[in-house]
């Protein structure tokens, strides 16, 4: 693994989820592995979770790292190519990418779709130009089409939760903005590498890219897809086809307890932040099978995991 | 001390301020302490000096430390519970204090307050949120009531520069803009718990709570006040009854020279920043009295002193 | 040194670039050296380059860092001595320098001109309050006139790049911005403090003050100028008389491939973030002959040089 630009850049996803919860056990049992090394942690868009995650994966790893906040300070980036630069933008992502990997040892980039153009997002135009121009190996931190680390973290949740082959599924649910699909893209690509049986449950318009979801079982009925589910995955996102709309959507899809009812007994997930009473009900996050704090814990072993692989092999 | 949270968690402030010193005159004889602990500093609230004495004193007992700026990251919480998050907040303080506990061994939290609702307000409702929902040592950079790292700050300042219990005057100054209780609270409450002789001098309409000042004097003549005084700590405060709110003074209570020549000689405190020649005169500032870059470098080592406390008891 | 404020800091700039390059090869052969050591970079102007490359050196001198942008956290300075401070000023700079003086061991800062206030600029109002308040080390991070680090950085690259004695040229280029002239003022200082052949091309009214530039050759035909060039050094400034003014130019100043064909096979230089196809072609840039990453990485190593003579000699 040069890059971890998708769950597809794990040769074995098992191994991952295994390794990365032999971690939290032991978090500093390779603290010297990193030493003499540099994350640069580039975001082109706001982050908590994933900013204090990575930070503490490689602290953990005696790995230093600087974090730069692209849009903060004001770095007005260009992203044609051959453009006469006489406007607004002040440098060129080329350039600026060939500095960063000057730099540091290790990239990881944070660049959210445009949720305008499905071409350009689905071609991952800024990923790719880290990979093309840092020389360096490049993380995704949440791309355009997807979110790897949080895939890695939630099968880490999934195996330390539920049975040996659980019954996994992936509910929309309600917001009030326009969401990427980059969280299920990559759920349902890890859950189905993990071999799980996986159900995505949305209103009719909403089906994902089948680059992602080929495999699973897609079901329009939310409390028919619940029955004996082992864990529940809740997520919005805007539709595919056509890109990057909100639908109207007349019943109700929040999660609330007597949805929960028909399950299994299913462990809660969501990759936070989270609208509470809008995705789900405050019952529900707040009750027992609620998992989203582990699952949000789980972050940084999941990206210690991915900055150890890609140490040992330099 | 589980929490730091009020000088009123402090078992021993007297012992505090000596170890606080002692820490002054050794800043690395703790260095291993800290290793493998993570302190998150988060601050819902502009800082310069506590944003880097607190990441000074962290990293000078070998912790690793993550400032994280809620406001600039665009992080807008809901504070209230059971609400239908459908507006623009994108996240519940219970989740997100709850995720920082999964990150961070210690949290340090800022959050001043709204100076509109004081039951809200003294009630500490966000300040509690941190204890309630992070299931970690919290403790306050200064909240909505006190700030009391800059009070053990003080009383190590007073300390060094004055006799065994001198007489310490509190001074209302004016500001031009609507400002917190916090500094005067918690000041009143140490001055108070070292046995010190205190004076709380203001322009009528400007009492403290009570609850803060209960065994000093208060005084509305400023230069009655001052009157050999060995310390005089200038600070501007809204109204605590009514709440907030910025009232008319028509008498000048900006310290001067002529009203510091009636003190015992005494060392003018500031907690900064400072509006000089509203507050006071550059020629206190700036004279061999003025003991305020003193205080300011103190905030490093009373921060030390918590960090210290709370990593040898876990 | 005491302080680094401009390349005439450095008593013998050759030996500095020898020693920057050596450190290059060998960049964690003094990571002892910056043991409880902490620099505090202060940015009052945005920042890329010089924001990492300086929290790099730092690390690799195991020295601790922290970066305060002053601007975003709402640090709102009052410049002007003897102000009554009852506008929208919430500190005084003589007392946040003294601060930061109390928290690091050697300080860095970025202070960008007003382009409006000649003398202002020209005097460094700003940096020499840092050395005047601060008490400590004080180290420019482009200030009002200059960037020596840069200008270090740039040394480096042409010794390790063009033959003993270069013709080295620097070229206006076109902007659409009012620059700073800090750039090229350090770079003709260093270029003639290395005893190179420096020409300077731009069109009439450009000058830059003489006081940087006496001992170079002005030419206002940008093409004779690159005639047997090793080094083509490209850089937009604003006038310097009248002041901070953008002038209108009629010929085309951007560089090409054929104004880089009468090089002796020149290196290109900029020191970015550079406007693409405005200030040079994509052709210019993207060739074998540009520089610029390797200038940029170089930073580091400036960086490091300059931090290691200040803790060498504390």
């Amino acid at each position: 693994m040069k890059h971890f630009l998708s769950i597809n850049d794990l040769d074995d996803l098992k191994g991952a989820v295994r390794d990365a919860l032999a971690l939290k056990q032991a978090p500093y049992a390779y603290q010297d592995l990193g030493k003499n090394k540099a994350l640069g942690a580039i975001f082109l868009n706001p982050s908590l979770r994933t900013r204090i995650s990575t930070q503490r994966a490689a602290q953990m790893l005696g790995m230093s790292s600087i974090v730069h906040n692209a849009g903060q300070d004001g770095w007005n980036l260009e992203f044609d190519d051959g453009k006469v630069m006489n406007g607004d933008k002040s440098e060129h992502i080329k350039d600026a990418v060939a500095v960063l990997g000057e730099y540091f040892d290790i990239l990881a980039v944070r660049c959210f779709p445009s949720l305008t153009d499905r071409n350009a997002d689905y071609q991952e135009q800024v990923l790719s130009k880290f990979v093309e121009y840092s020389g360096k190996p490049v993380i995704s931190l949440e791309s355009a089409t997807g979110h790897p680390l949080q895939a890695l973290a939630d099968m880490m949740t999934i195996a330390n939760a539920a049975p040996k082959r659980p019954k996994v599924v992936l509910s929309w649910a309600p917001h009030v903005r326009t969401l990427p699909q980059s969280v299920p893209n990559s759920f349902a690509q890890a859950a189905l590498a993990m071999d799980y049986e996986l159900v995505i449950t949305h209103p009719p318009g909403y089906e994902l890219s089948p680059e992602f979801t080929d495999g699973a079982e897609i079901c329009y009925d939310q409390k028919l897809a619940f029955k004996h589910a082992d864990i529940i995955y809740a997520k919005n996102w805007s539709s595919y086809e056509p890109y990057g709309t909100v639908l109207e959507v007349h019943e109700n899809w929040t999660i609330d307890a007597s949805k929960m009812a028909v399950t299994n007994n299913a462990g809660f997930m969501h990759c936070l932040p989270i609208r509470r009473n809008l995705i789900a009900d405050d019952s529900v996050l707040d009750s027992p099978q609620s998992l989203i704090y582990q699952q949000a814990g789980h972050r940084v072993f999941a990206c210690m995991h991915i900055l150890k692989t890609i140490l040992e092999q330099s």
